[in-house]
């Protein structure tokens, strides 16, 4: 009964969840300087008068909805950071900012928890628990703001946490989420390999940094191929190789770098040494020297079962949700990851398809069907309740 | 006893001989655009009374010094264009021009063509056959001066051909030539591989074009290690590779650039048709399409036995010369290639190198010992005599 | 009640169970060429008086136990075919054939199949459906038994089918079985390169199959690396390479053997047209001849989960079992997967770890825990109650 | 006067010479197990009365033939033994010993040593210098015959020395030198990876040696294409690449064996040492070891200047020879490089094509036109009087 006006006040904010979405929109920030964005969130539940915490692990905020009855903390979370793109969609709610945009949805992530905070504050008497709303920065540049705002206590007093991605490419109406990982881990690397340049007729007097660098390319390949268990996943890309200045010069140094996903850690260890390996032999065969830089990025985001199950169950009266799907793991990356390192939780995709809209996310025309927001503060709100009488 | 006297009115304009060599290295232009060299050129011919023609197969200059007595005709040829780089040296004589330099030579080849042909003004009468000199525009870039300067008429007439290259890493006194092939045959080519770009993490979505670059440059290699006889000579760098935008994007396209490097057009030919055997197969193998575009550059120089054997044999009057030498072919190229395509001739070079200044052609610190100058010219003009008697 | 009953009668013909387990260990036939231990298993059903049929589809036998009252038809399958290994064992049971021996457990199968059917067929009154006993021949060499004896109408009027692998490497007491796909599609191939061979000295002269079949091995890298999405599952093996009969002649052939397995036919395809594209880009860029066969095996073997999930269930009484796992797929290959590609069905994996004895399926010391025996007959008899509840 | 009476006589010694290389030709015998031929040869010089020593380094036999007048002393070298090739000619003096053939032309190389001999036993009185008759076993199999003979003392007291190869594929009439290198070096090499064999279903279990190998072939191509100077000359061939005895078994182990051709020993220690770095460091980038055994084979054959000149010179008045040519080097390797390490001399080519075999040395099928052997007695004799006169 609760439930259902609460599910119907959801839908009366709808048009205020929309232009909440598109100011964001308008005014998107990047990774680590969303300054504003944290202004006009902390503002937000000022005018409230739910007690927030701000500036925690950075730009993060961290609401706090106690209700009137005894229950368990959940936190629910949002991130709020804008991608250095540019805005290349023809609507009024267009970036207003040169070459910064929402292309990855975190406008409307923000909106949907900043109008459920708004519509269960109403409600604030007689809930069961307390909603922790976790305002995240900084999901789009590893190290991320996962990590400091937990290391600053975001997750503190919390039992379970929620969050979902509205996702582009998955249809209005479909909810997916998986019990195991969900989402990739995501490194980055940079080789360079020192060779030593000289003329392109006298390649004797050279270490022909081109020829190795390709050698290099064919034989990392093998690390999939070959070293990885083939009921295991793990992706090694070279996304960029840049070498030499002018066709009749050799070239004295490539410069390789790349990205490496993987669905647990020890497949990321294993890739990182057999990469080392694979580097020292192919440059000590060349008689060169190199420098291997390995950035981590986010672990795989694994999902609690039992979370997941209640998340997929719980949605089950939310009308507009017509589909409910367990998939196989997105080879992209998420610092959800941290949370669910650290206290039961699930991440799920509220399908956002705009229909005529193909661009996937981090596209320069990405846009989203805003009447996924509400659905997505639904499922939320109804995995909250779940997990009270859980 | 009148090649004697030729020689120390050589000896006497040394002092000129500088300052013409100073003002063109201060003055350089880059190659098909010498027009104030041209003109200072031409201006020297008029002012000596010698006939000449402007704009020869473009910015070409051919004077005709014709001798008081019957005999063959002999062409000399000095090359006047700079290189595209900024002179580094600390000297008073240094480049005016930004960014460009006569890095090479070619100021002293003129100017040392400048003063014999002053000089041997004087011996019109007693002189036996004619002189003509060619001064030839764009040697440095492909396909140079020298093939419309033939086709403009540059050869007509002329028995044998003889020219000459200051060589900065050659020792003073000490002249080098070849009886057979002298420097070798230069081409470039650019191949670009259009693969299909896509996220990092679903490579099996793209067509990797790093991937299939670095497999092409392997596989290239195989020209000179296994299609080439081992008794011939190839080269075949790759300059330049250049692929991607982004750590975790995969490269839509590759685009390679090289060089090739041959003594016999035979193997040229071999060396292009197996390339594009191997491209095409590569790209086959990827299901990629590609562009493969080479551009033929000069043919080796190929000096004429009997009158390399002649410019050796006629320098040995020449005190200042104590070292005659035949050596293996240069790897680099030059286009008075054609001229001994076209007619008996030889290229020989002069003995430049400056005590303490170890820095190779087309080095910003390039430079010569300016005392090489009259060495070329005797040793030109010792060939003509020789020539005459044949 | 009856379960019960017949638990106890399994257990009371254990002695007979290992009887005929060691006495089929003890003569052993080739895959295709088991006609004694065809005509054993005949014998067997023709003193019990259960129907029979023999040559079904070569030398299988299909037995038939009609209970006394209406149900459901089902089938269990035992294979029964050795393998070309020689037995390095030291026990009584040894096998007595050369060169050939039982090393993969299919004697355990059909003792199990045998046993269970003279144990059933005490209890036929009482029995609810219809017991069919599939003795395949032919497991271990593909194209298998199982598709020709399901041409000659082995699966008509079964409702679902059962079978069972007793397997060396896990425990006594654990049950393995998948609610989807169990054990991999597992084809093999072989590449012939034709090149040119030529003295060791003239590289250029002939088309050296070594470079060329080196490089396609690294080229063939490629298809599990960069072509095959990374959730997906395929390996792409070269098992032997054959080239060249002396250090000093360059090889005219060069062959290459190896297998492929997928858990799916679409990545089966896709790894087939990949092969097609580099072994012909491959040879297209060296330009030499070549000939691929590939021979597909069988397909992967894909449970029903209804069925898996019952099999499951339905061994929770069976107390020697102590452990029921949902396993990830085995990367080797099994013909039961004809089967469930026809009817309703599932296969799972009987512990059967002798202690002490850690050598894998189809090595030459391999054995089994016989105690397993009864277990596979006690879960298949349950896995039948069940199903004709169902 | 005095040659031409030799050439005379050996003229009418032909039919001789013929019947002495068609015995050896039905009577071959394999490198260092020479035994038969040794005494033949011993036998023929004990008969002519000329002095010789046996057993010299091995086999060898060392005759000396001592002029009635004072003058240098000169060395004429044949080699001796056979191959193990199968005889497959269709002809009346087609070997004997099963398995093992004189493809190479040894025993006409020692018909025209001994007949020689034989020849200027009738002169001695009226030759100036020694003659010095050097019979070497076991050139075909490094480490050869030359070597050990020379440690033996062979050259003691000699002052230059020839010798010369009937080669099959030059025509009839023609003699080939060079003056400088005029055959190549030639080393031989094992390669065994040590991978980790396993299933071939589970890569991640194994170093595959097949893998790892196909990189090393690719990867030694850099060597030529790369490492070399492109004016030198150098092979690396690998003849034999064997791995594996299963295609479902990822191989243990893969050997491979091949050989290295170079004009000059720089060239010769560069490749061992990047082969060295190249093995090693791709053993490194695959965790795997390594065995490399490097035999060196003989050194190249450089003549000496003047010798070869002479021999061209001396050879003017021989009138079935019609043609004189300097040559490229041969990629094939000869331990007559020994002796012209030692002491001034000159080795060639005596052009011995017999009209409708096209058959290359060490082919089955291989043969020589005879009447190459009296040329061949005539130059080497032409050589001995024109150094006489030095």
């Amino acid at each position: 009964m609760l439930l259902e006006h609460i599910h119907q006040s959801i839908d009366e904010h709808y048009p205020e969840m929309v232009d909440i979405r598109r100011y964001l929109h308008q005014h998107p920030e990047l990774s680590f300087k969303e300054y504003k964005t944290a202004k006009y969130i902390a503002d937000f539940y000022e005018k409230l008068g739910i007690p927030y915490r701000k500036n925690v692990g950075g730009n993060g905020i961290v609401a706090t909805l106690k209700g009137g009855k005894p229950g368990k903390t959940i936190a629910f979370r949002a991130d709020f950071d804008g991608l250095p793109i540019q805005d290349e969609k023809d609507v009024p709610y267009k970036s207003k900012i040169d070459g910064v945009m929402h292309a990855c949805g975190h406008d409307g992530h923000t909106s949907t928890l900043l109008t459920l905070a708004k519509v269960m504050k109403a409600y604030q008497d007689e809930l069961s628990g307390t909603i922790v709303f976790l305002h995240q920065h900084a999901e789009e540049y590893a190290p991320g703001g996962a990590k400091p705002m937990i290391e600053d206590g975001a997750l503190e007093g919390i039992d379970a946490v929620f969050g979902t991605h509205l996702w582009a490419t998955t249809p209005l109406g479909v909810l997916q989420t998986s019990k195991d990982v969900f989402m990739a881990g995501t490194d980055r690397f940079t080789i360079t390999i020192q060779g030593q340049g000289g003329h392109g007729a006298y390649p004797h007097e050279t270490k022909d940094s081109i020829v190795i660098g390709s050698q290099l390319v064919s034989q990392l390949q093998q690390i999939v191929s070959r070293r990885i268990d083939p009921l295991e996943t793990a992706v090694v890309t070279i996304g960029e190789f840049k070498a030499g200045n002018a066709f009749n010069i050799i070239a004295d140094t490539a410069t390789l770098s790349g990205t490496v996903r993987f669905l647990n850690t020890e497949i990321q260890e294993l890739v990182i040494s057999e990469m080392e390996k694979i580097i020292e032999g192919t440059c000590i065969a060349n008689g060169v020297k190199y420098t291997f830089n390995y950035e981590k990025g986010y672990p795989p985001l694994k999902n609690h079962a039992d979370e997941a199950e209640l998340v997929l169950k719980a949605s089950e009266n939310i009308i507009e949700i017509h589909t409910r799907e367990e998939v196989i793991p997105v080879m992209g990356g998420e610092d959800f990851a941290y949370y669910t390192m650290e206290r039961p939780g699930a991440y799920f995709f509220t399908g956002a398809n705009k229909e005529g809209n193909p661009y996937p996310h981090h596209h320069p025309k990405f846009d989203i069907d805003e009447r996924a927001l509400p659905i997505a503060a639904k499922t939320l709100i109804n995995a909250y309740f779940a997990y009270q009488e859980k």
